[in-house]
């Protein structure tokens, strides 16, 4: 699709160059009219075009504002101290939020540590300077900025500016100069040197229309000091790797010396970002999981390898990035680290485990990506990097990082040669000094919980002709598992039952919601489905004469009607991959309308 | 027996005042030589005293530099940075530590939170200036510190410095100035103002010895500034009540409208302590939990307090510790609401839950007291406070507090009357706005895991004369609930049961570790013990012929045998409160020695 736009531009452009050139030459106006006709005509194909591609974008169909509507009312999480003004970049959960992010961390948890036996560890978010100093953080943990040199209240992070201004012109039919240039340079927005990012904003003009200084390092970390005296400084952790690193020989003393490991770490991090936005995905303080597995620089196989071997992820190498821009969908895992694409086994282990991760948390794998980082993008401390990209309203969006570390420099790592001394347990004839590889895959929490709700937001028509939005969140993650809802509000009648079935969810640990709040049973239905509750247990007339009651699903709004004695049970089965709704569906008899 | 060691100090110190008369007045030898010996042997009895009285004092007993090795061995928990040289009052935990952790904020998510359907949320720690102007912590927030005028590296914390001193004196035999002073001011060295402190230190000659300076406030938010200008200043919150506050309009909202409700938070909190000591107990970065509990001001009466209120609390109110410094443990709460002693239902509501929760997650009873601030020491915004104070070594030290906050001057809370015009749902004629009255239990998490710690820490003789230490901590909170042996380390052999009973563990979520090391069966049991795993499941020659395994309970180092396909549920039982030890011994035979 996007060469024919490319060509069909190219086309226009031609065209245009052409009438001007016959402008020029002093040609007749009967014999610019066809051309003229043809341009214009060339010029509506283009916006054509653009506007259709915007439209099979499936991030375009997201309907953000509902979402931005359904997060406010019901408190998933909202920006911090707004009774004040509020500040740029921080953002509060409530209650839904809260329980869906532990639920995620809890996942992850299972998913991560408990599965290949990591260890968890917690360190402090306060970091002396010394340690973010040989780190390199101090000198290079930092965004290119600019700012409006007639008006310093006026700054931008550079390459956003320059991806924004990029993208504005891509929208512009008229826009004569070279798209391919600009998608590329959206591409390579953040890798780019400051005297890069100056020319090409000299080039577009921006520069002197708005007056920008010469792009300056901005370092991303919040200072404070450490102490009464004041002379200690100290920054937030960017990120929670330093305390594991800081960490390795007590962590590799709990291993019983042996290697391969890996730590983990859930926590905050904070990034002093210049021009925070895009709610969640953008902001100055959050939630995020580290993983740093060491292994032997010389066996970064992995013997867990083959079960992610045969999976097919969508890849976006170097490559492809700089030439087509096309994924590659084709190659498994496995063939990836045959072809040299993923450099060894170990990355792709965690690329793949990192995939089936998201998906299982409800991030949709069809508007997945990895993509690789480019040369000149690499972070600081980094030699090999994949990040997992969601499409989003927002665009491509990182939501997970797979980093192949440095640490030959020995800049970043704080893992000396006395402190890997490790006796290779299965020979014992020497000591073998060596520097182990690190391979980090580094997760954003919040950026991940924002994508769960862009991919799982749904609406659907009502019988009433009522258009309703839900959350179709996987029941591992969703907040609250399952509603229990008497059908009319006489509390007497209804209590034994309703205490019956609490008591037996608590017995389970499963999270619920009473709601005898006797309104029409569609409109609390409507409420349940709208914050993700997958299941709801409703109580009836019929219920107090048989002991049943009915289960309904979320998504597919079908029901089954069950003994009280079993739906806790069952609940919990459905929330925990015990059981599929196809088999309870099976078991127990449909449920149409109540036989009172 | 305190007041028996004043009147022999008081004697004693009257016997010296005699023969120093005496020898002024030029008394000849032979008559002073009985006053002499008198004085002497009074001297030789308050010595004794002081020196039984601290072998009485339960803290004393407590082996700290056991579980100091202990916590650092095995990775409990670490000082940061400790490779960088450190940085004081900051804290690593490692995997045991972190599960211990994660288990404690389980179970007070339980204990409170779902036990009366809290609205738990989670804020930033970021903070921005105005929010804590309002609250009037940047100007009340402070420690009073001193330093010693001639060299400014050397600084106290002023009521730190005056205990110390106090202790120092009262632990010295021959020190015949006031003792009960010493105690009193011990008592309430934190509620002193400057002009008190520096009065104190210079009649005990501190002042001019060490040289002070006039005691002034510190403020213990460490500061920060938020985004790339560098004129926004925020601050790491010193406690997450704001976050609730700032948030109570939605929060309401999320409630129906409806009072009393509470929120709650589990998150970091910082303070930039002046002298951090202690481990874990005053430390500049600290996990904490915190409730808020809004309800009118009217009705503070509480529902469920008839649950809590013949529970008989070791209280020590404002008048005993101004007096005899004795606890009251014959109330019952009711009896302490009634005579006034606590202010209301909701807060002695609050003080026996919290009793509950301390004991259930390990802390010793009977080494607990709820001490009421002194008018002079409350905070700037609590207008009653009791805090569950543990005995430790270093002396009885505050895990918890729970306060009534003030709200009438508006000054703390960002509760406006525009937010909180609730129609009370009863009536429903007409709106009546009031300002809510708020109860806080805050809980500091790092301080009650070192509670539990020390509470939990045992040693005892082993048949070969080693002494050997463990903790003997509560299931629910230990890091690790099971413990898998297999008698010999010969894999193929043991293999097939191992994994029947680790998938089976892993089926009811139970966390558990094997040790296959093939070290001696006891050794492997010590190690476990250390860490506070209470049970053990052990594989033998017998469980090869009949599929029966071992199961050891951590305290009483007794077994019982039981089928393999039992022993899943059973540790399950016993880890969730379903079942005793001595339940479970009366069900299955118990087990002595192997029959292979």
């Amino acid at each position: 699709m996007s060469e024919s736009l490319a060509e069909l531009q190219a086309k226009m452009k031609a065209q245009g160059e052409k009438v001007r050139q016959m402008k020029k030459d002093g040609a007749s106006r009967d014999d610019l009219k066809p051309e003229v006709d043809i341009l214009t005509s060339l010029r509506a194909d283009v916006e054509k075009m653009i506007e259709s591609e915007a439209e099979s974008n499936p991030a375009n169909k997201i309907n953000r504002a509902g979402l931005e509507d359904l997060c406010k009312r019901r408190f998933l999480f909202t920006p911090s101290f707004s009774i004040y003004g509020g500040v740029a970049g921080l953002y509060d959960f409530g209650p839904p939020g809260c329980a869906l992010k532990a639920n995620l961390e809890a996942l992850w948890r299972r998913h991560f540590i408990n599965h290949d036996n990591m260890l968890e560890i917690q360190c402090t978010c306060l970091t002396p300077e010394v340690v973010l100093k040989t780190s390199g953080h101090v000198e290079k943990f930092t965004d290119l900025m600019v700012k409006n040199e007639k008006n310093p209240d006026e700054y931008y992070r550079a390459d956003k500016l320059l991806e924004e201004k990029c993208e504005a012109l891509l929208q512009e039919p008229s826009f004569e100069g070279d798209r391919e240039q600009l998608q590329k340079w959206i591409r390579v927005a953040d890798s780019l040197s400051a005297e890069e990012v100056d020319k090409i904003f000299q080039e577009l003009g921006i520069k002197q229309a708005m007056n920008l200084s010469f792009p300056y390092p901005f370092n991303l970390m919040f200072k404070t000091t450490i102490g009464p005296q004041g002379n200690l400084v100290g920054f937030l952790r960017p990120e929670t790797a330093q305390g594991m690193f800081v960490n390795f020989r007590r962590l590799l003393e709990q291993n019983g010396g042996k290697m391969p490991f890996a730590a983990a770490q859930i926590g905050l991090g904070f990034r002093n970002e210049i021009a925070p936005r895009a709610g969640l995905l953008r902001v100055r303080e959050f939630p995020m999981a580290e993983i740093e597995h060491f292994v032997h620089p010389d066996h970064k196989d992995h013997p867990d390898f083959h079960k992610v071997a045969d999976l097919k992820l969508p890849l976006f190498p170097q490559h492809n990035q700089l030439t087509d821009g096309k994924l590659r969908t084709d190659l498994t895992l496995r063939q990836a680290v045959d072809i040299g694409m993923i450099n060894n086994e170990t990355l792709a282990y965690f690329m793949g485990r990192t995939f089936l991760f998201l998906v299982k948390a409800g991030v949709d794998g069809s508007m997945l990506r990895f993509r690789q980082h480019l040369k000149s993008e690499m972070a600081h401390y980094a030699c090999d990097c994949w990040d997992a990209e969601a499409l989003l309203s927002y665009g491509w969006t990182e939501i997970n990082g797979v980093y192949e570390l440095k640490i030959c420099t020995g800049a970043r790592y704080n893992i000396t040669k006395e402190m890997v001394k490790v006796k290779t347990v299965t020979k014992r004839v020497q000591e073998v000094p060596f520097i182990p590889s690190v391979i980090e895959p580094a997760f954003g929490v919040g950026r991940i919980i924002y994508t769960i709700l862009e991919h799982t937001f749904r609406s659907r028509e009502m019988e009433d002709q009522e258009l309703r939005c839900y959350l179709s969140l996987p029941p591992v993650v969703a907040p609250t598992k399952v509603s229990v809802l008497p059908i009319s509000s006489n509390p007497t009648q209804f209590k034994p039952a309703m205490h019956k079935i609490t008591d037996a969810l608590k017995e389970h640990g499963i999270s619920y919601k009473v709601d005898d709040s006797g309104q029409a049973i569609g409109k609390r239905y409507a409420r349940t489905d709208e914050i993700g509750i997958p299941f709801g247990i409703t109580i009836d007339f019929q219920s107090l004469n048989d002991d049943t009651v009915t289960l309904r699903e979320r998504d597919s709004m079908s029901q089954i009607r069950l003994p009280i004695a079993d739906v806790a049970d069952l609940v919990y089965k459905l929330c925990t991959d015990r059981m599929t709704w196809e088999q309870a569906a099976e078991k127990y008899p449909k449920f149409d309308a109540q036989h009172a």
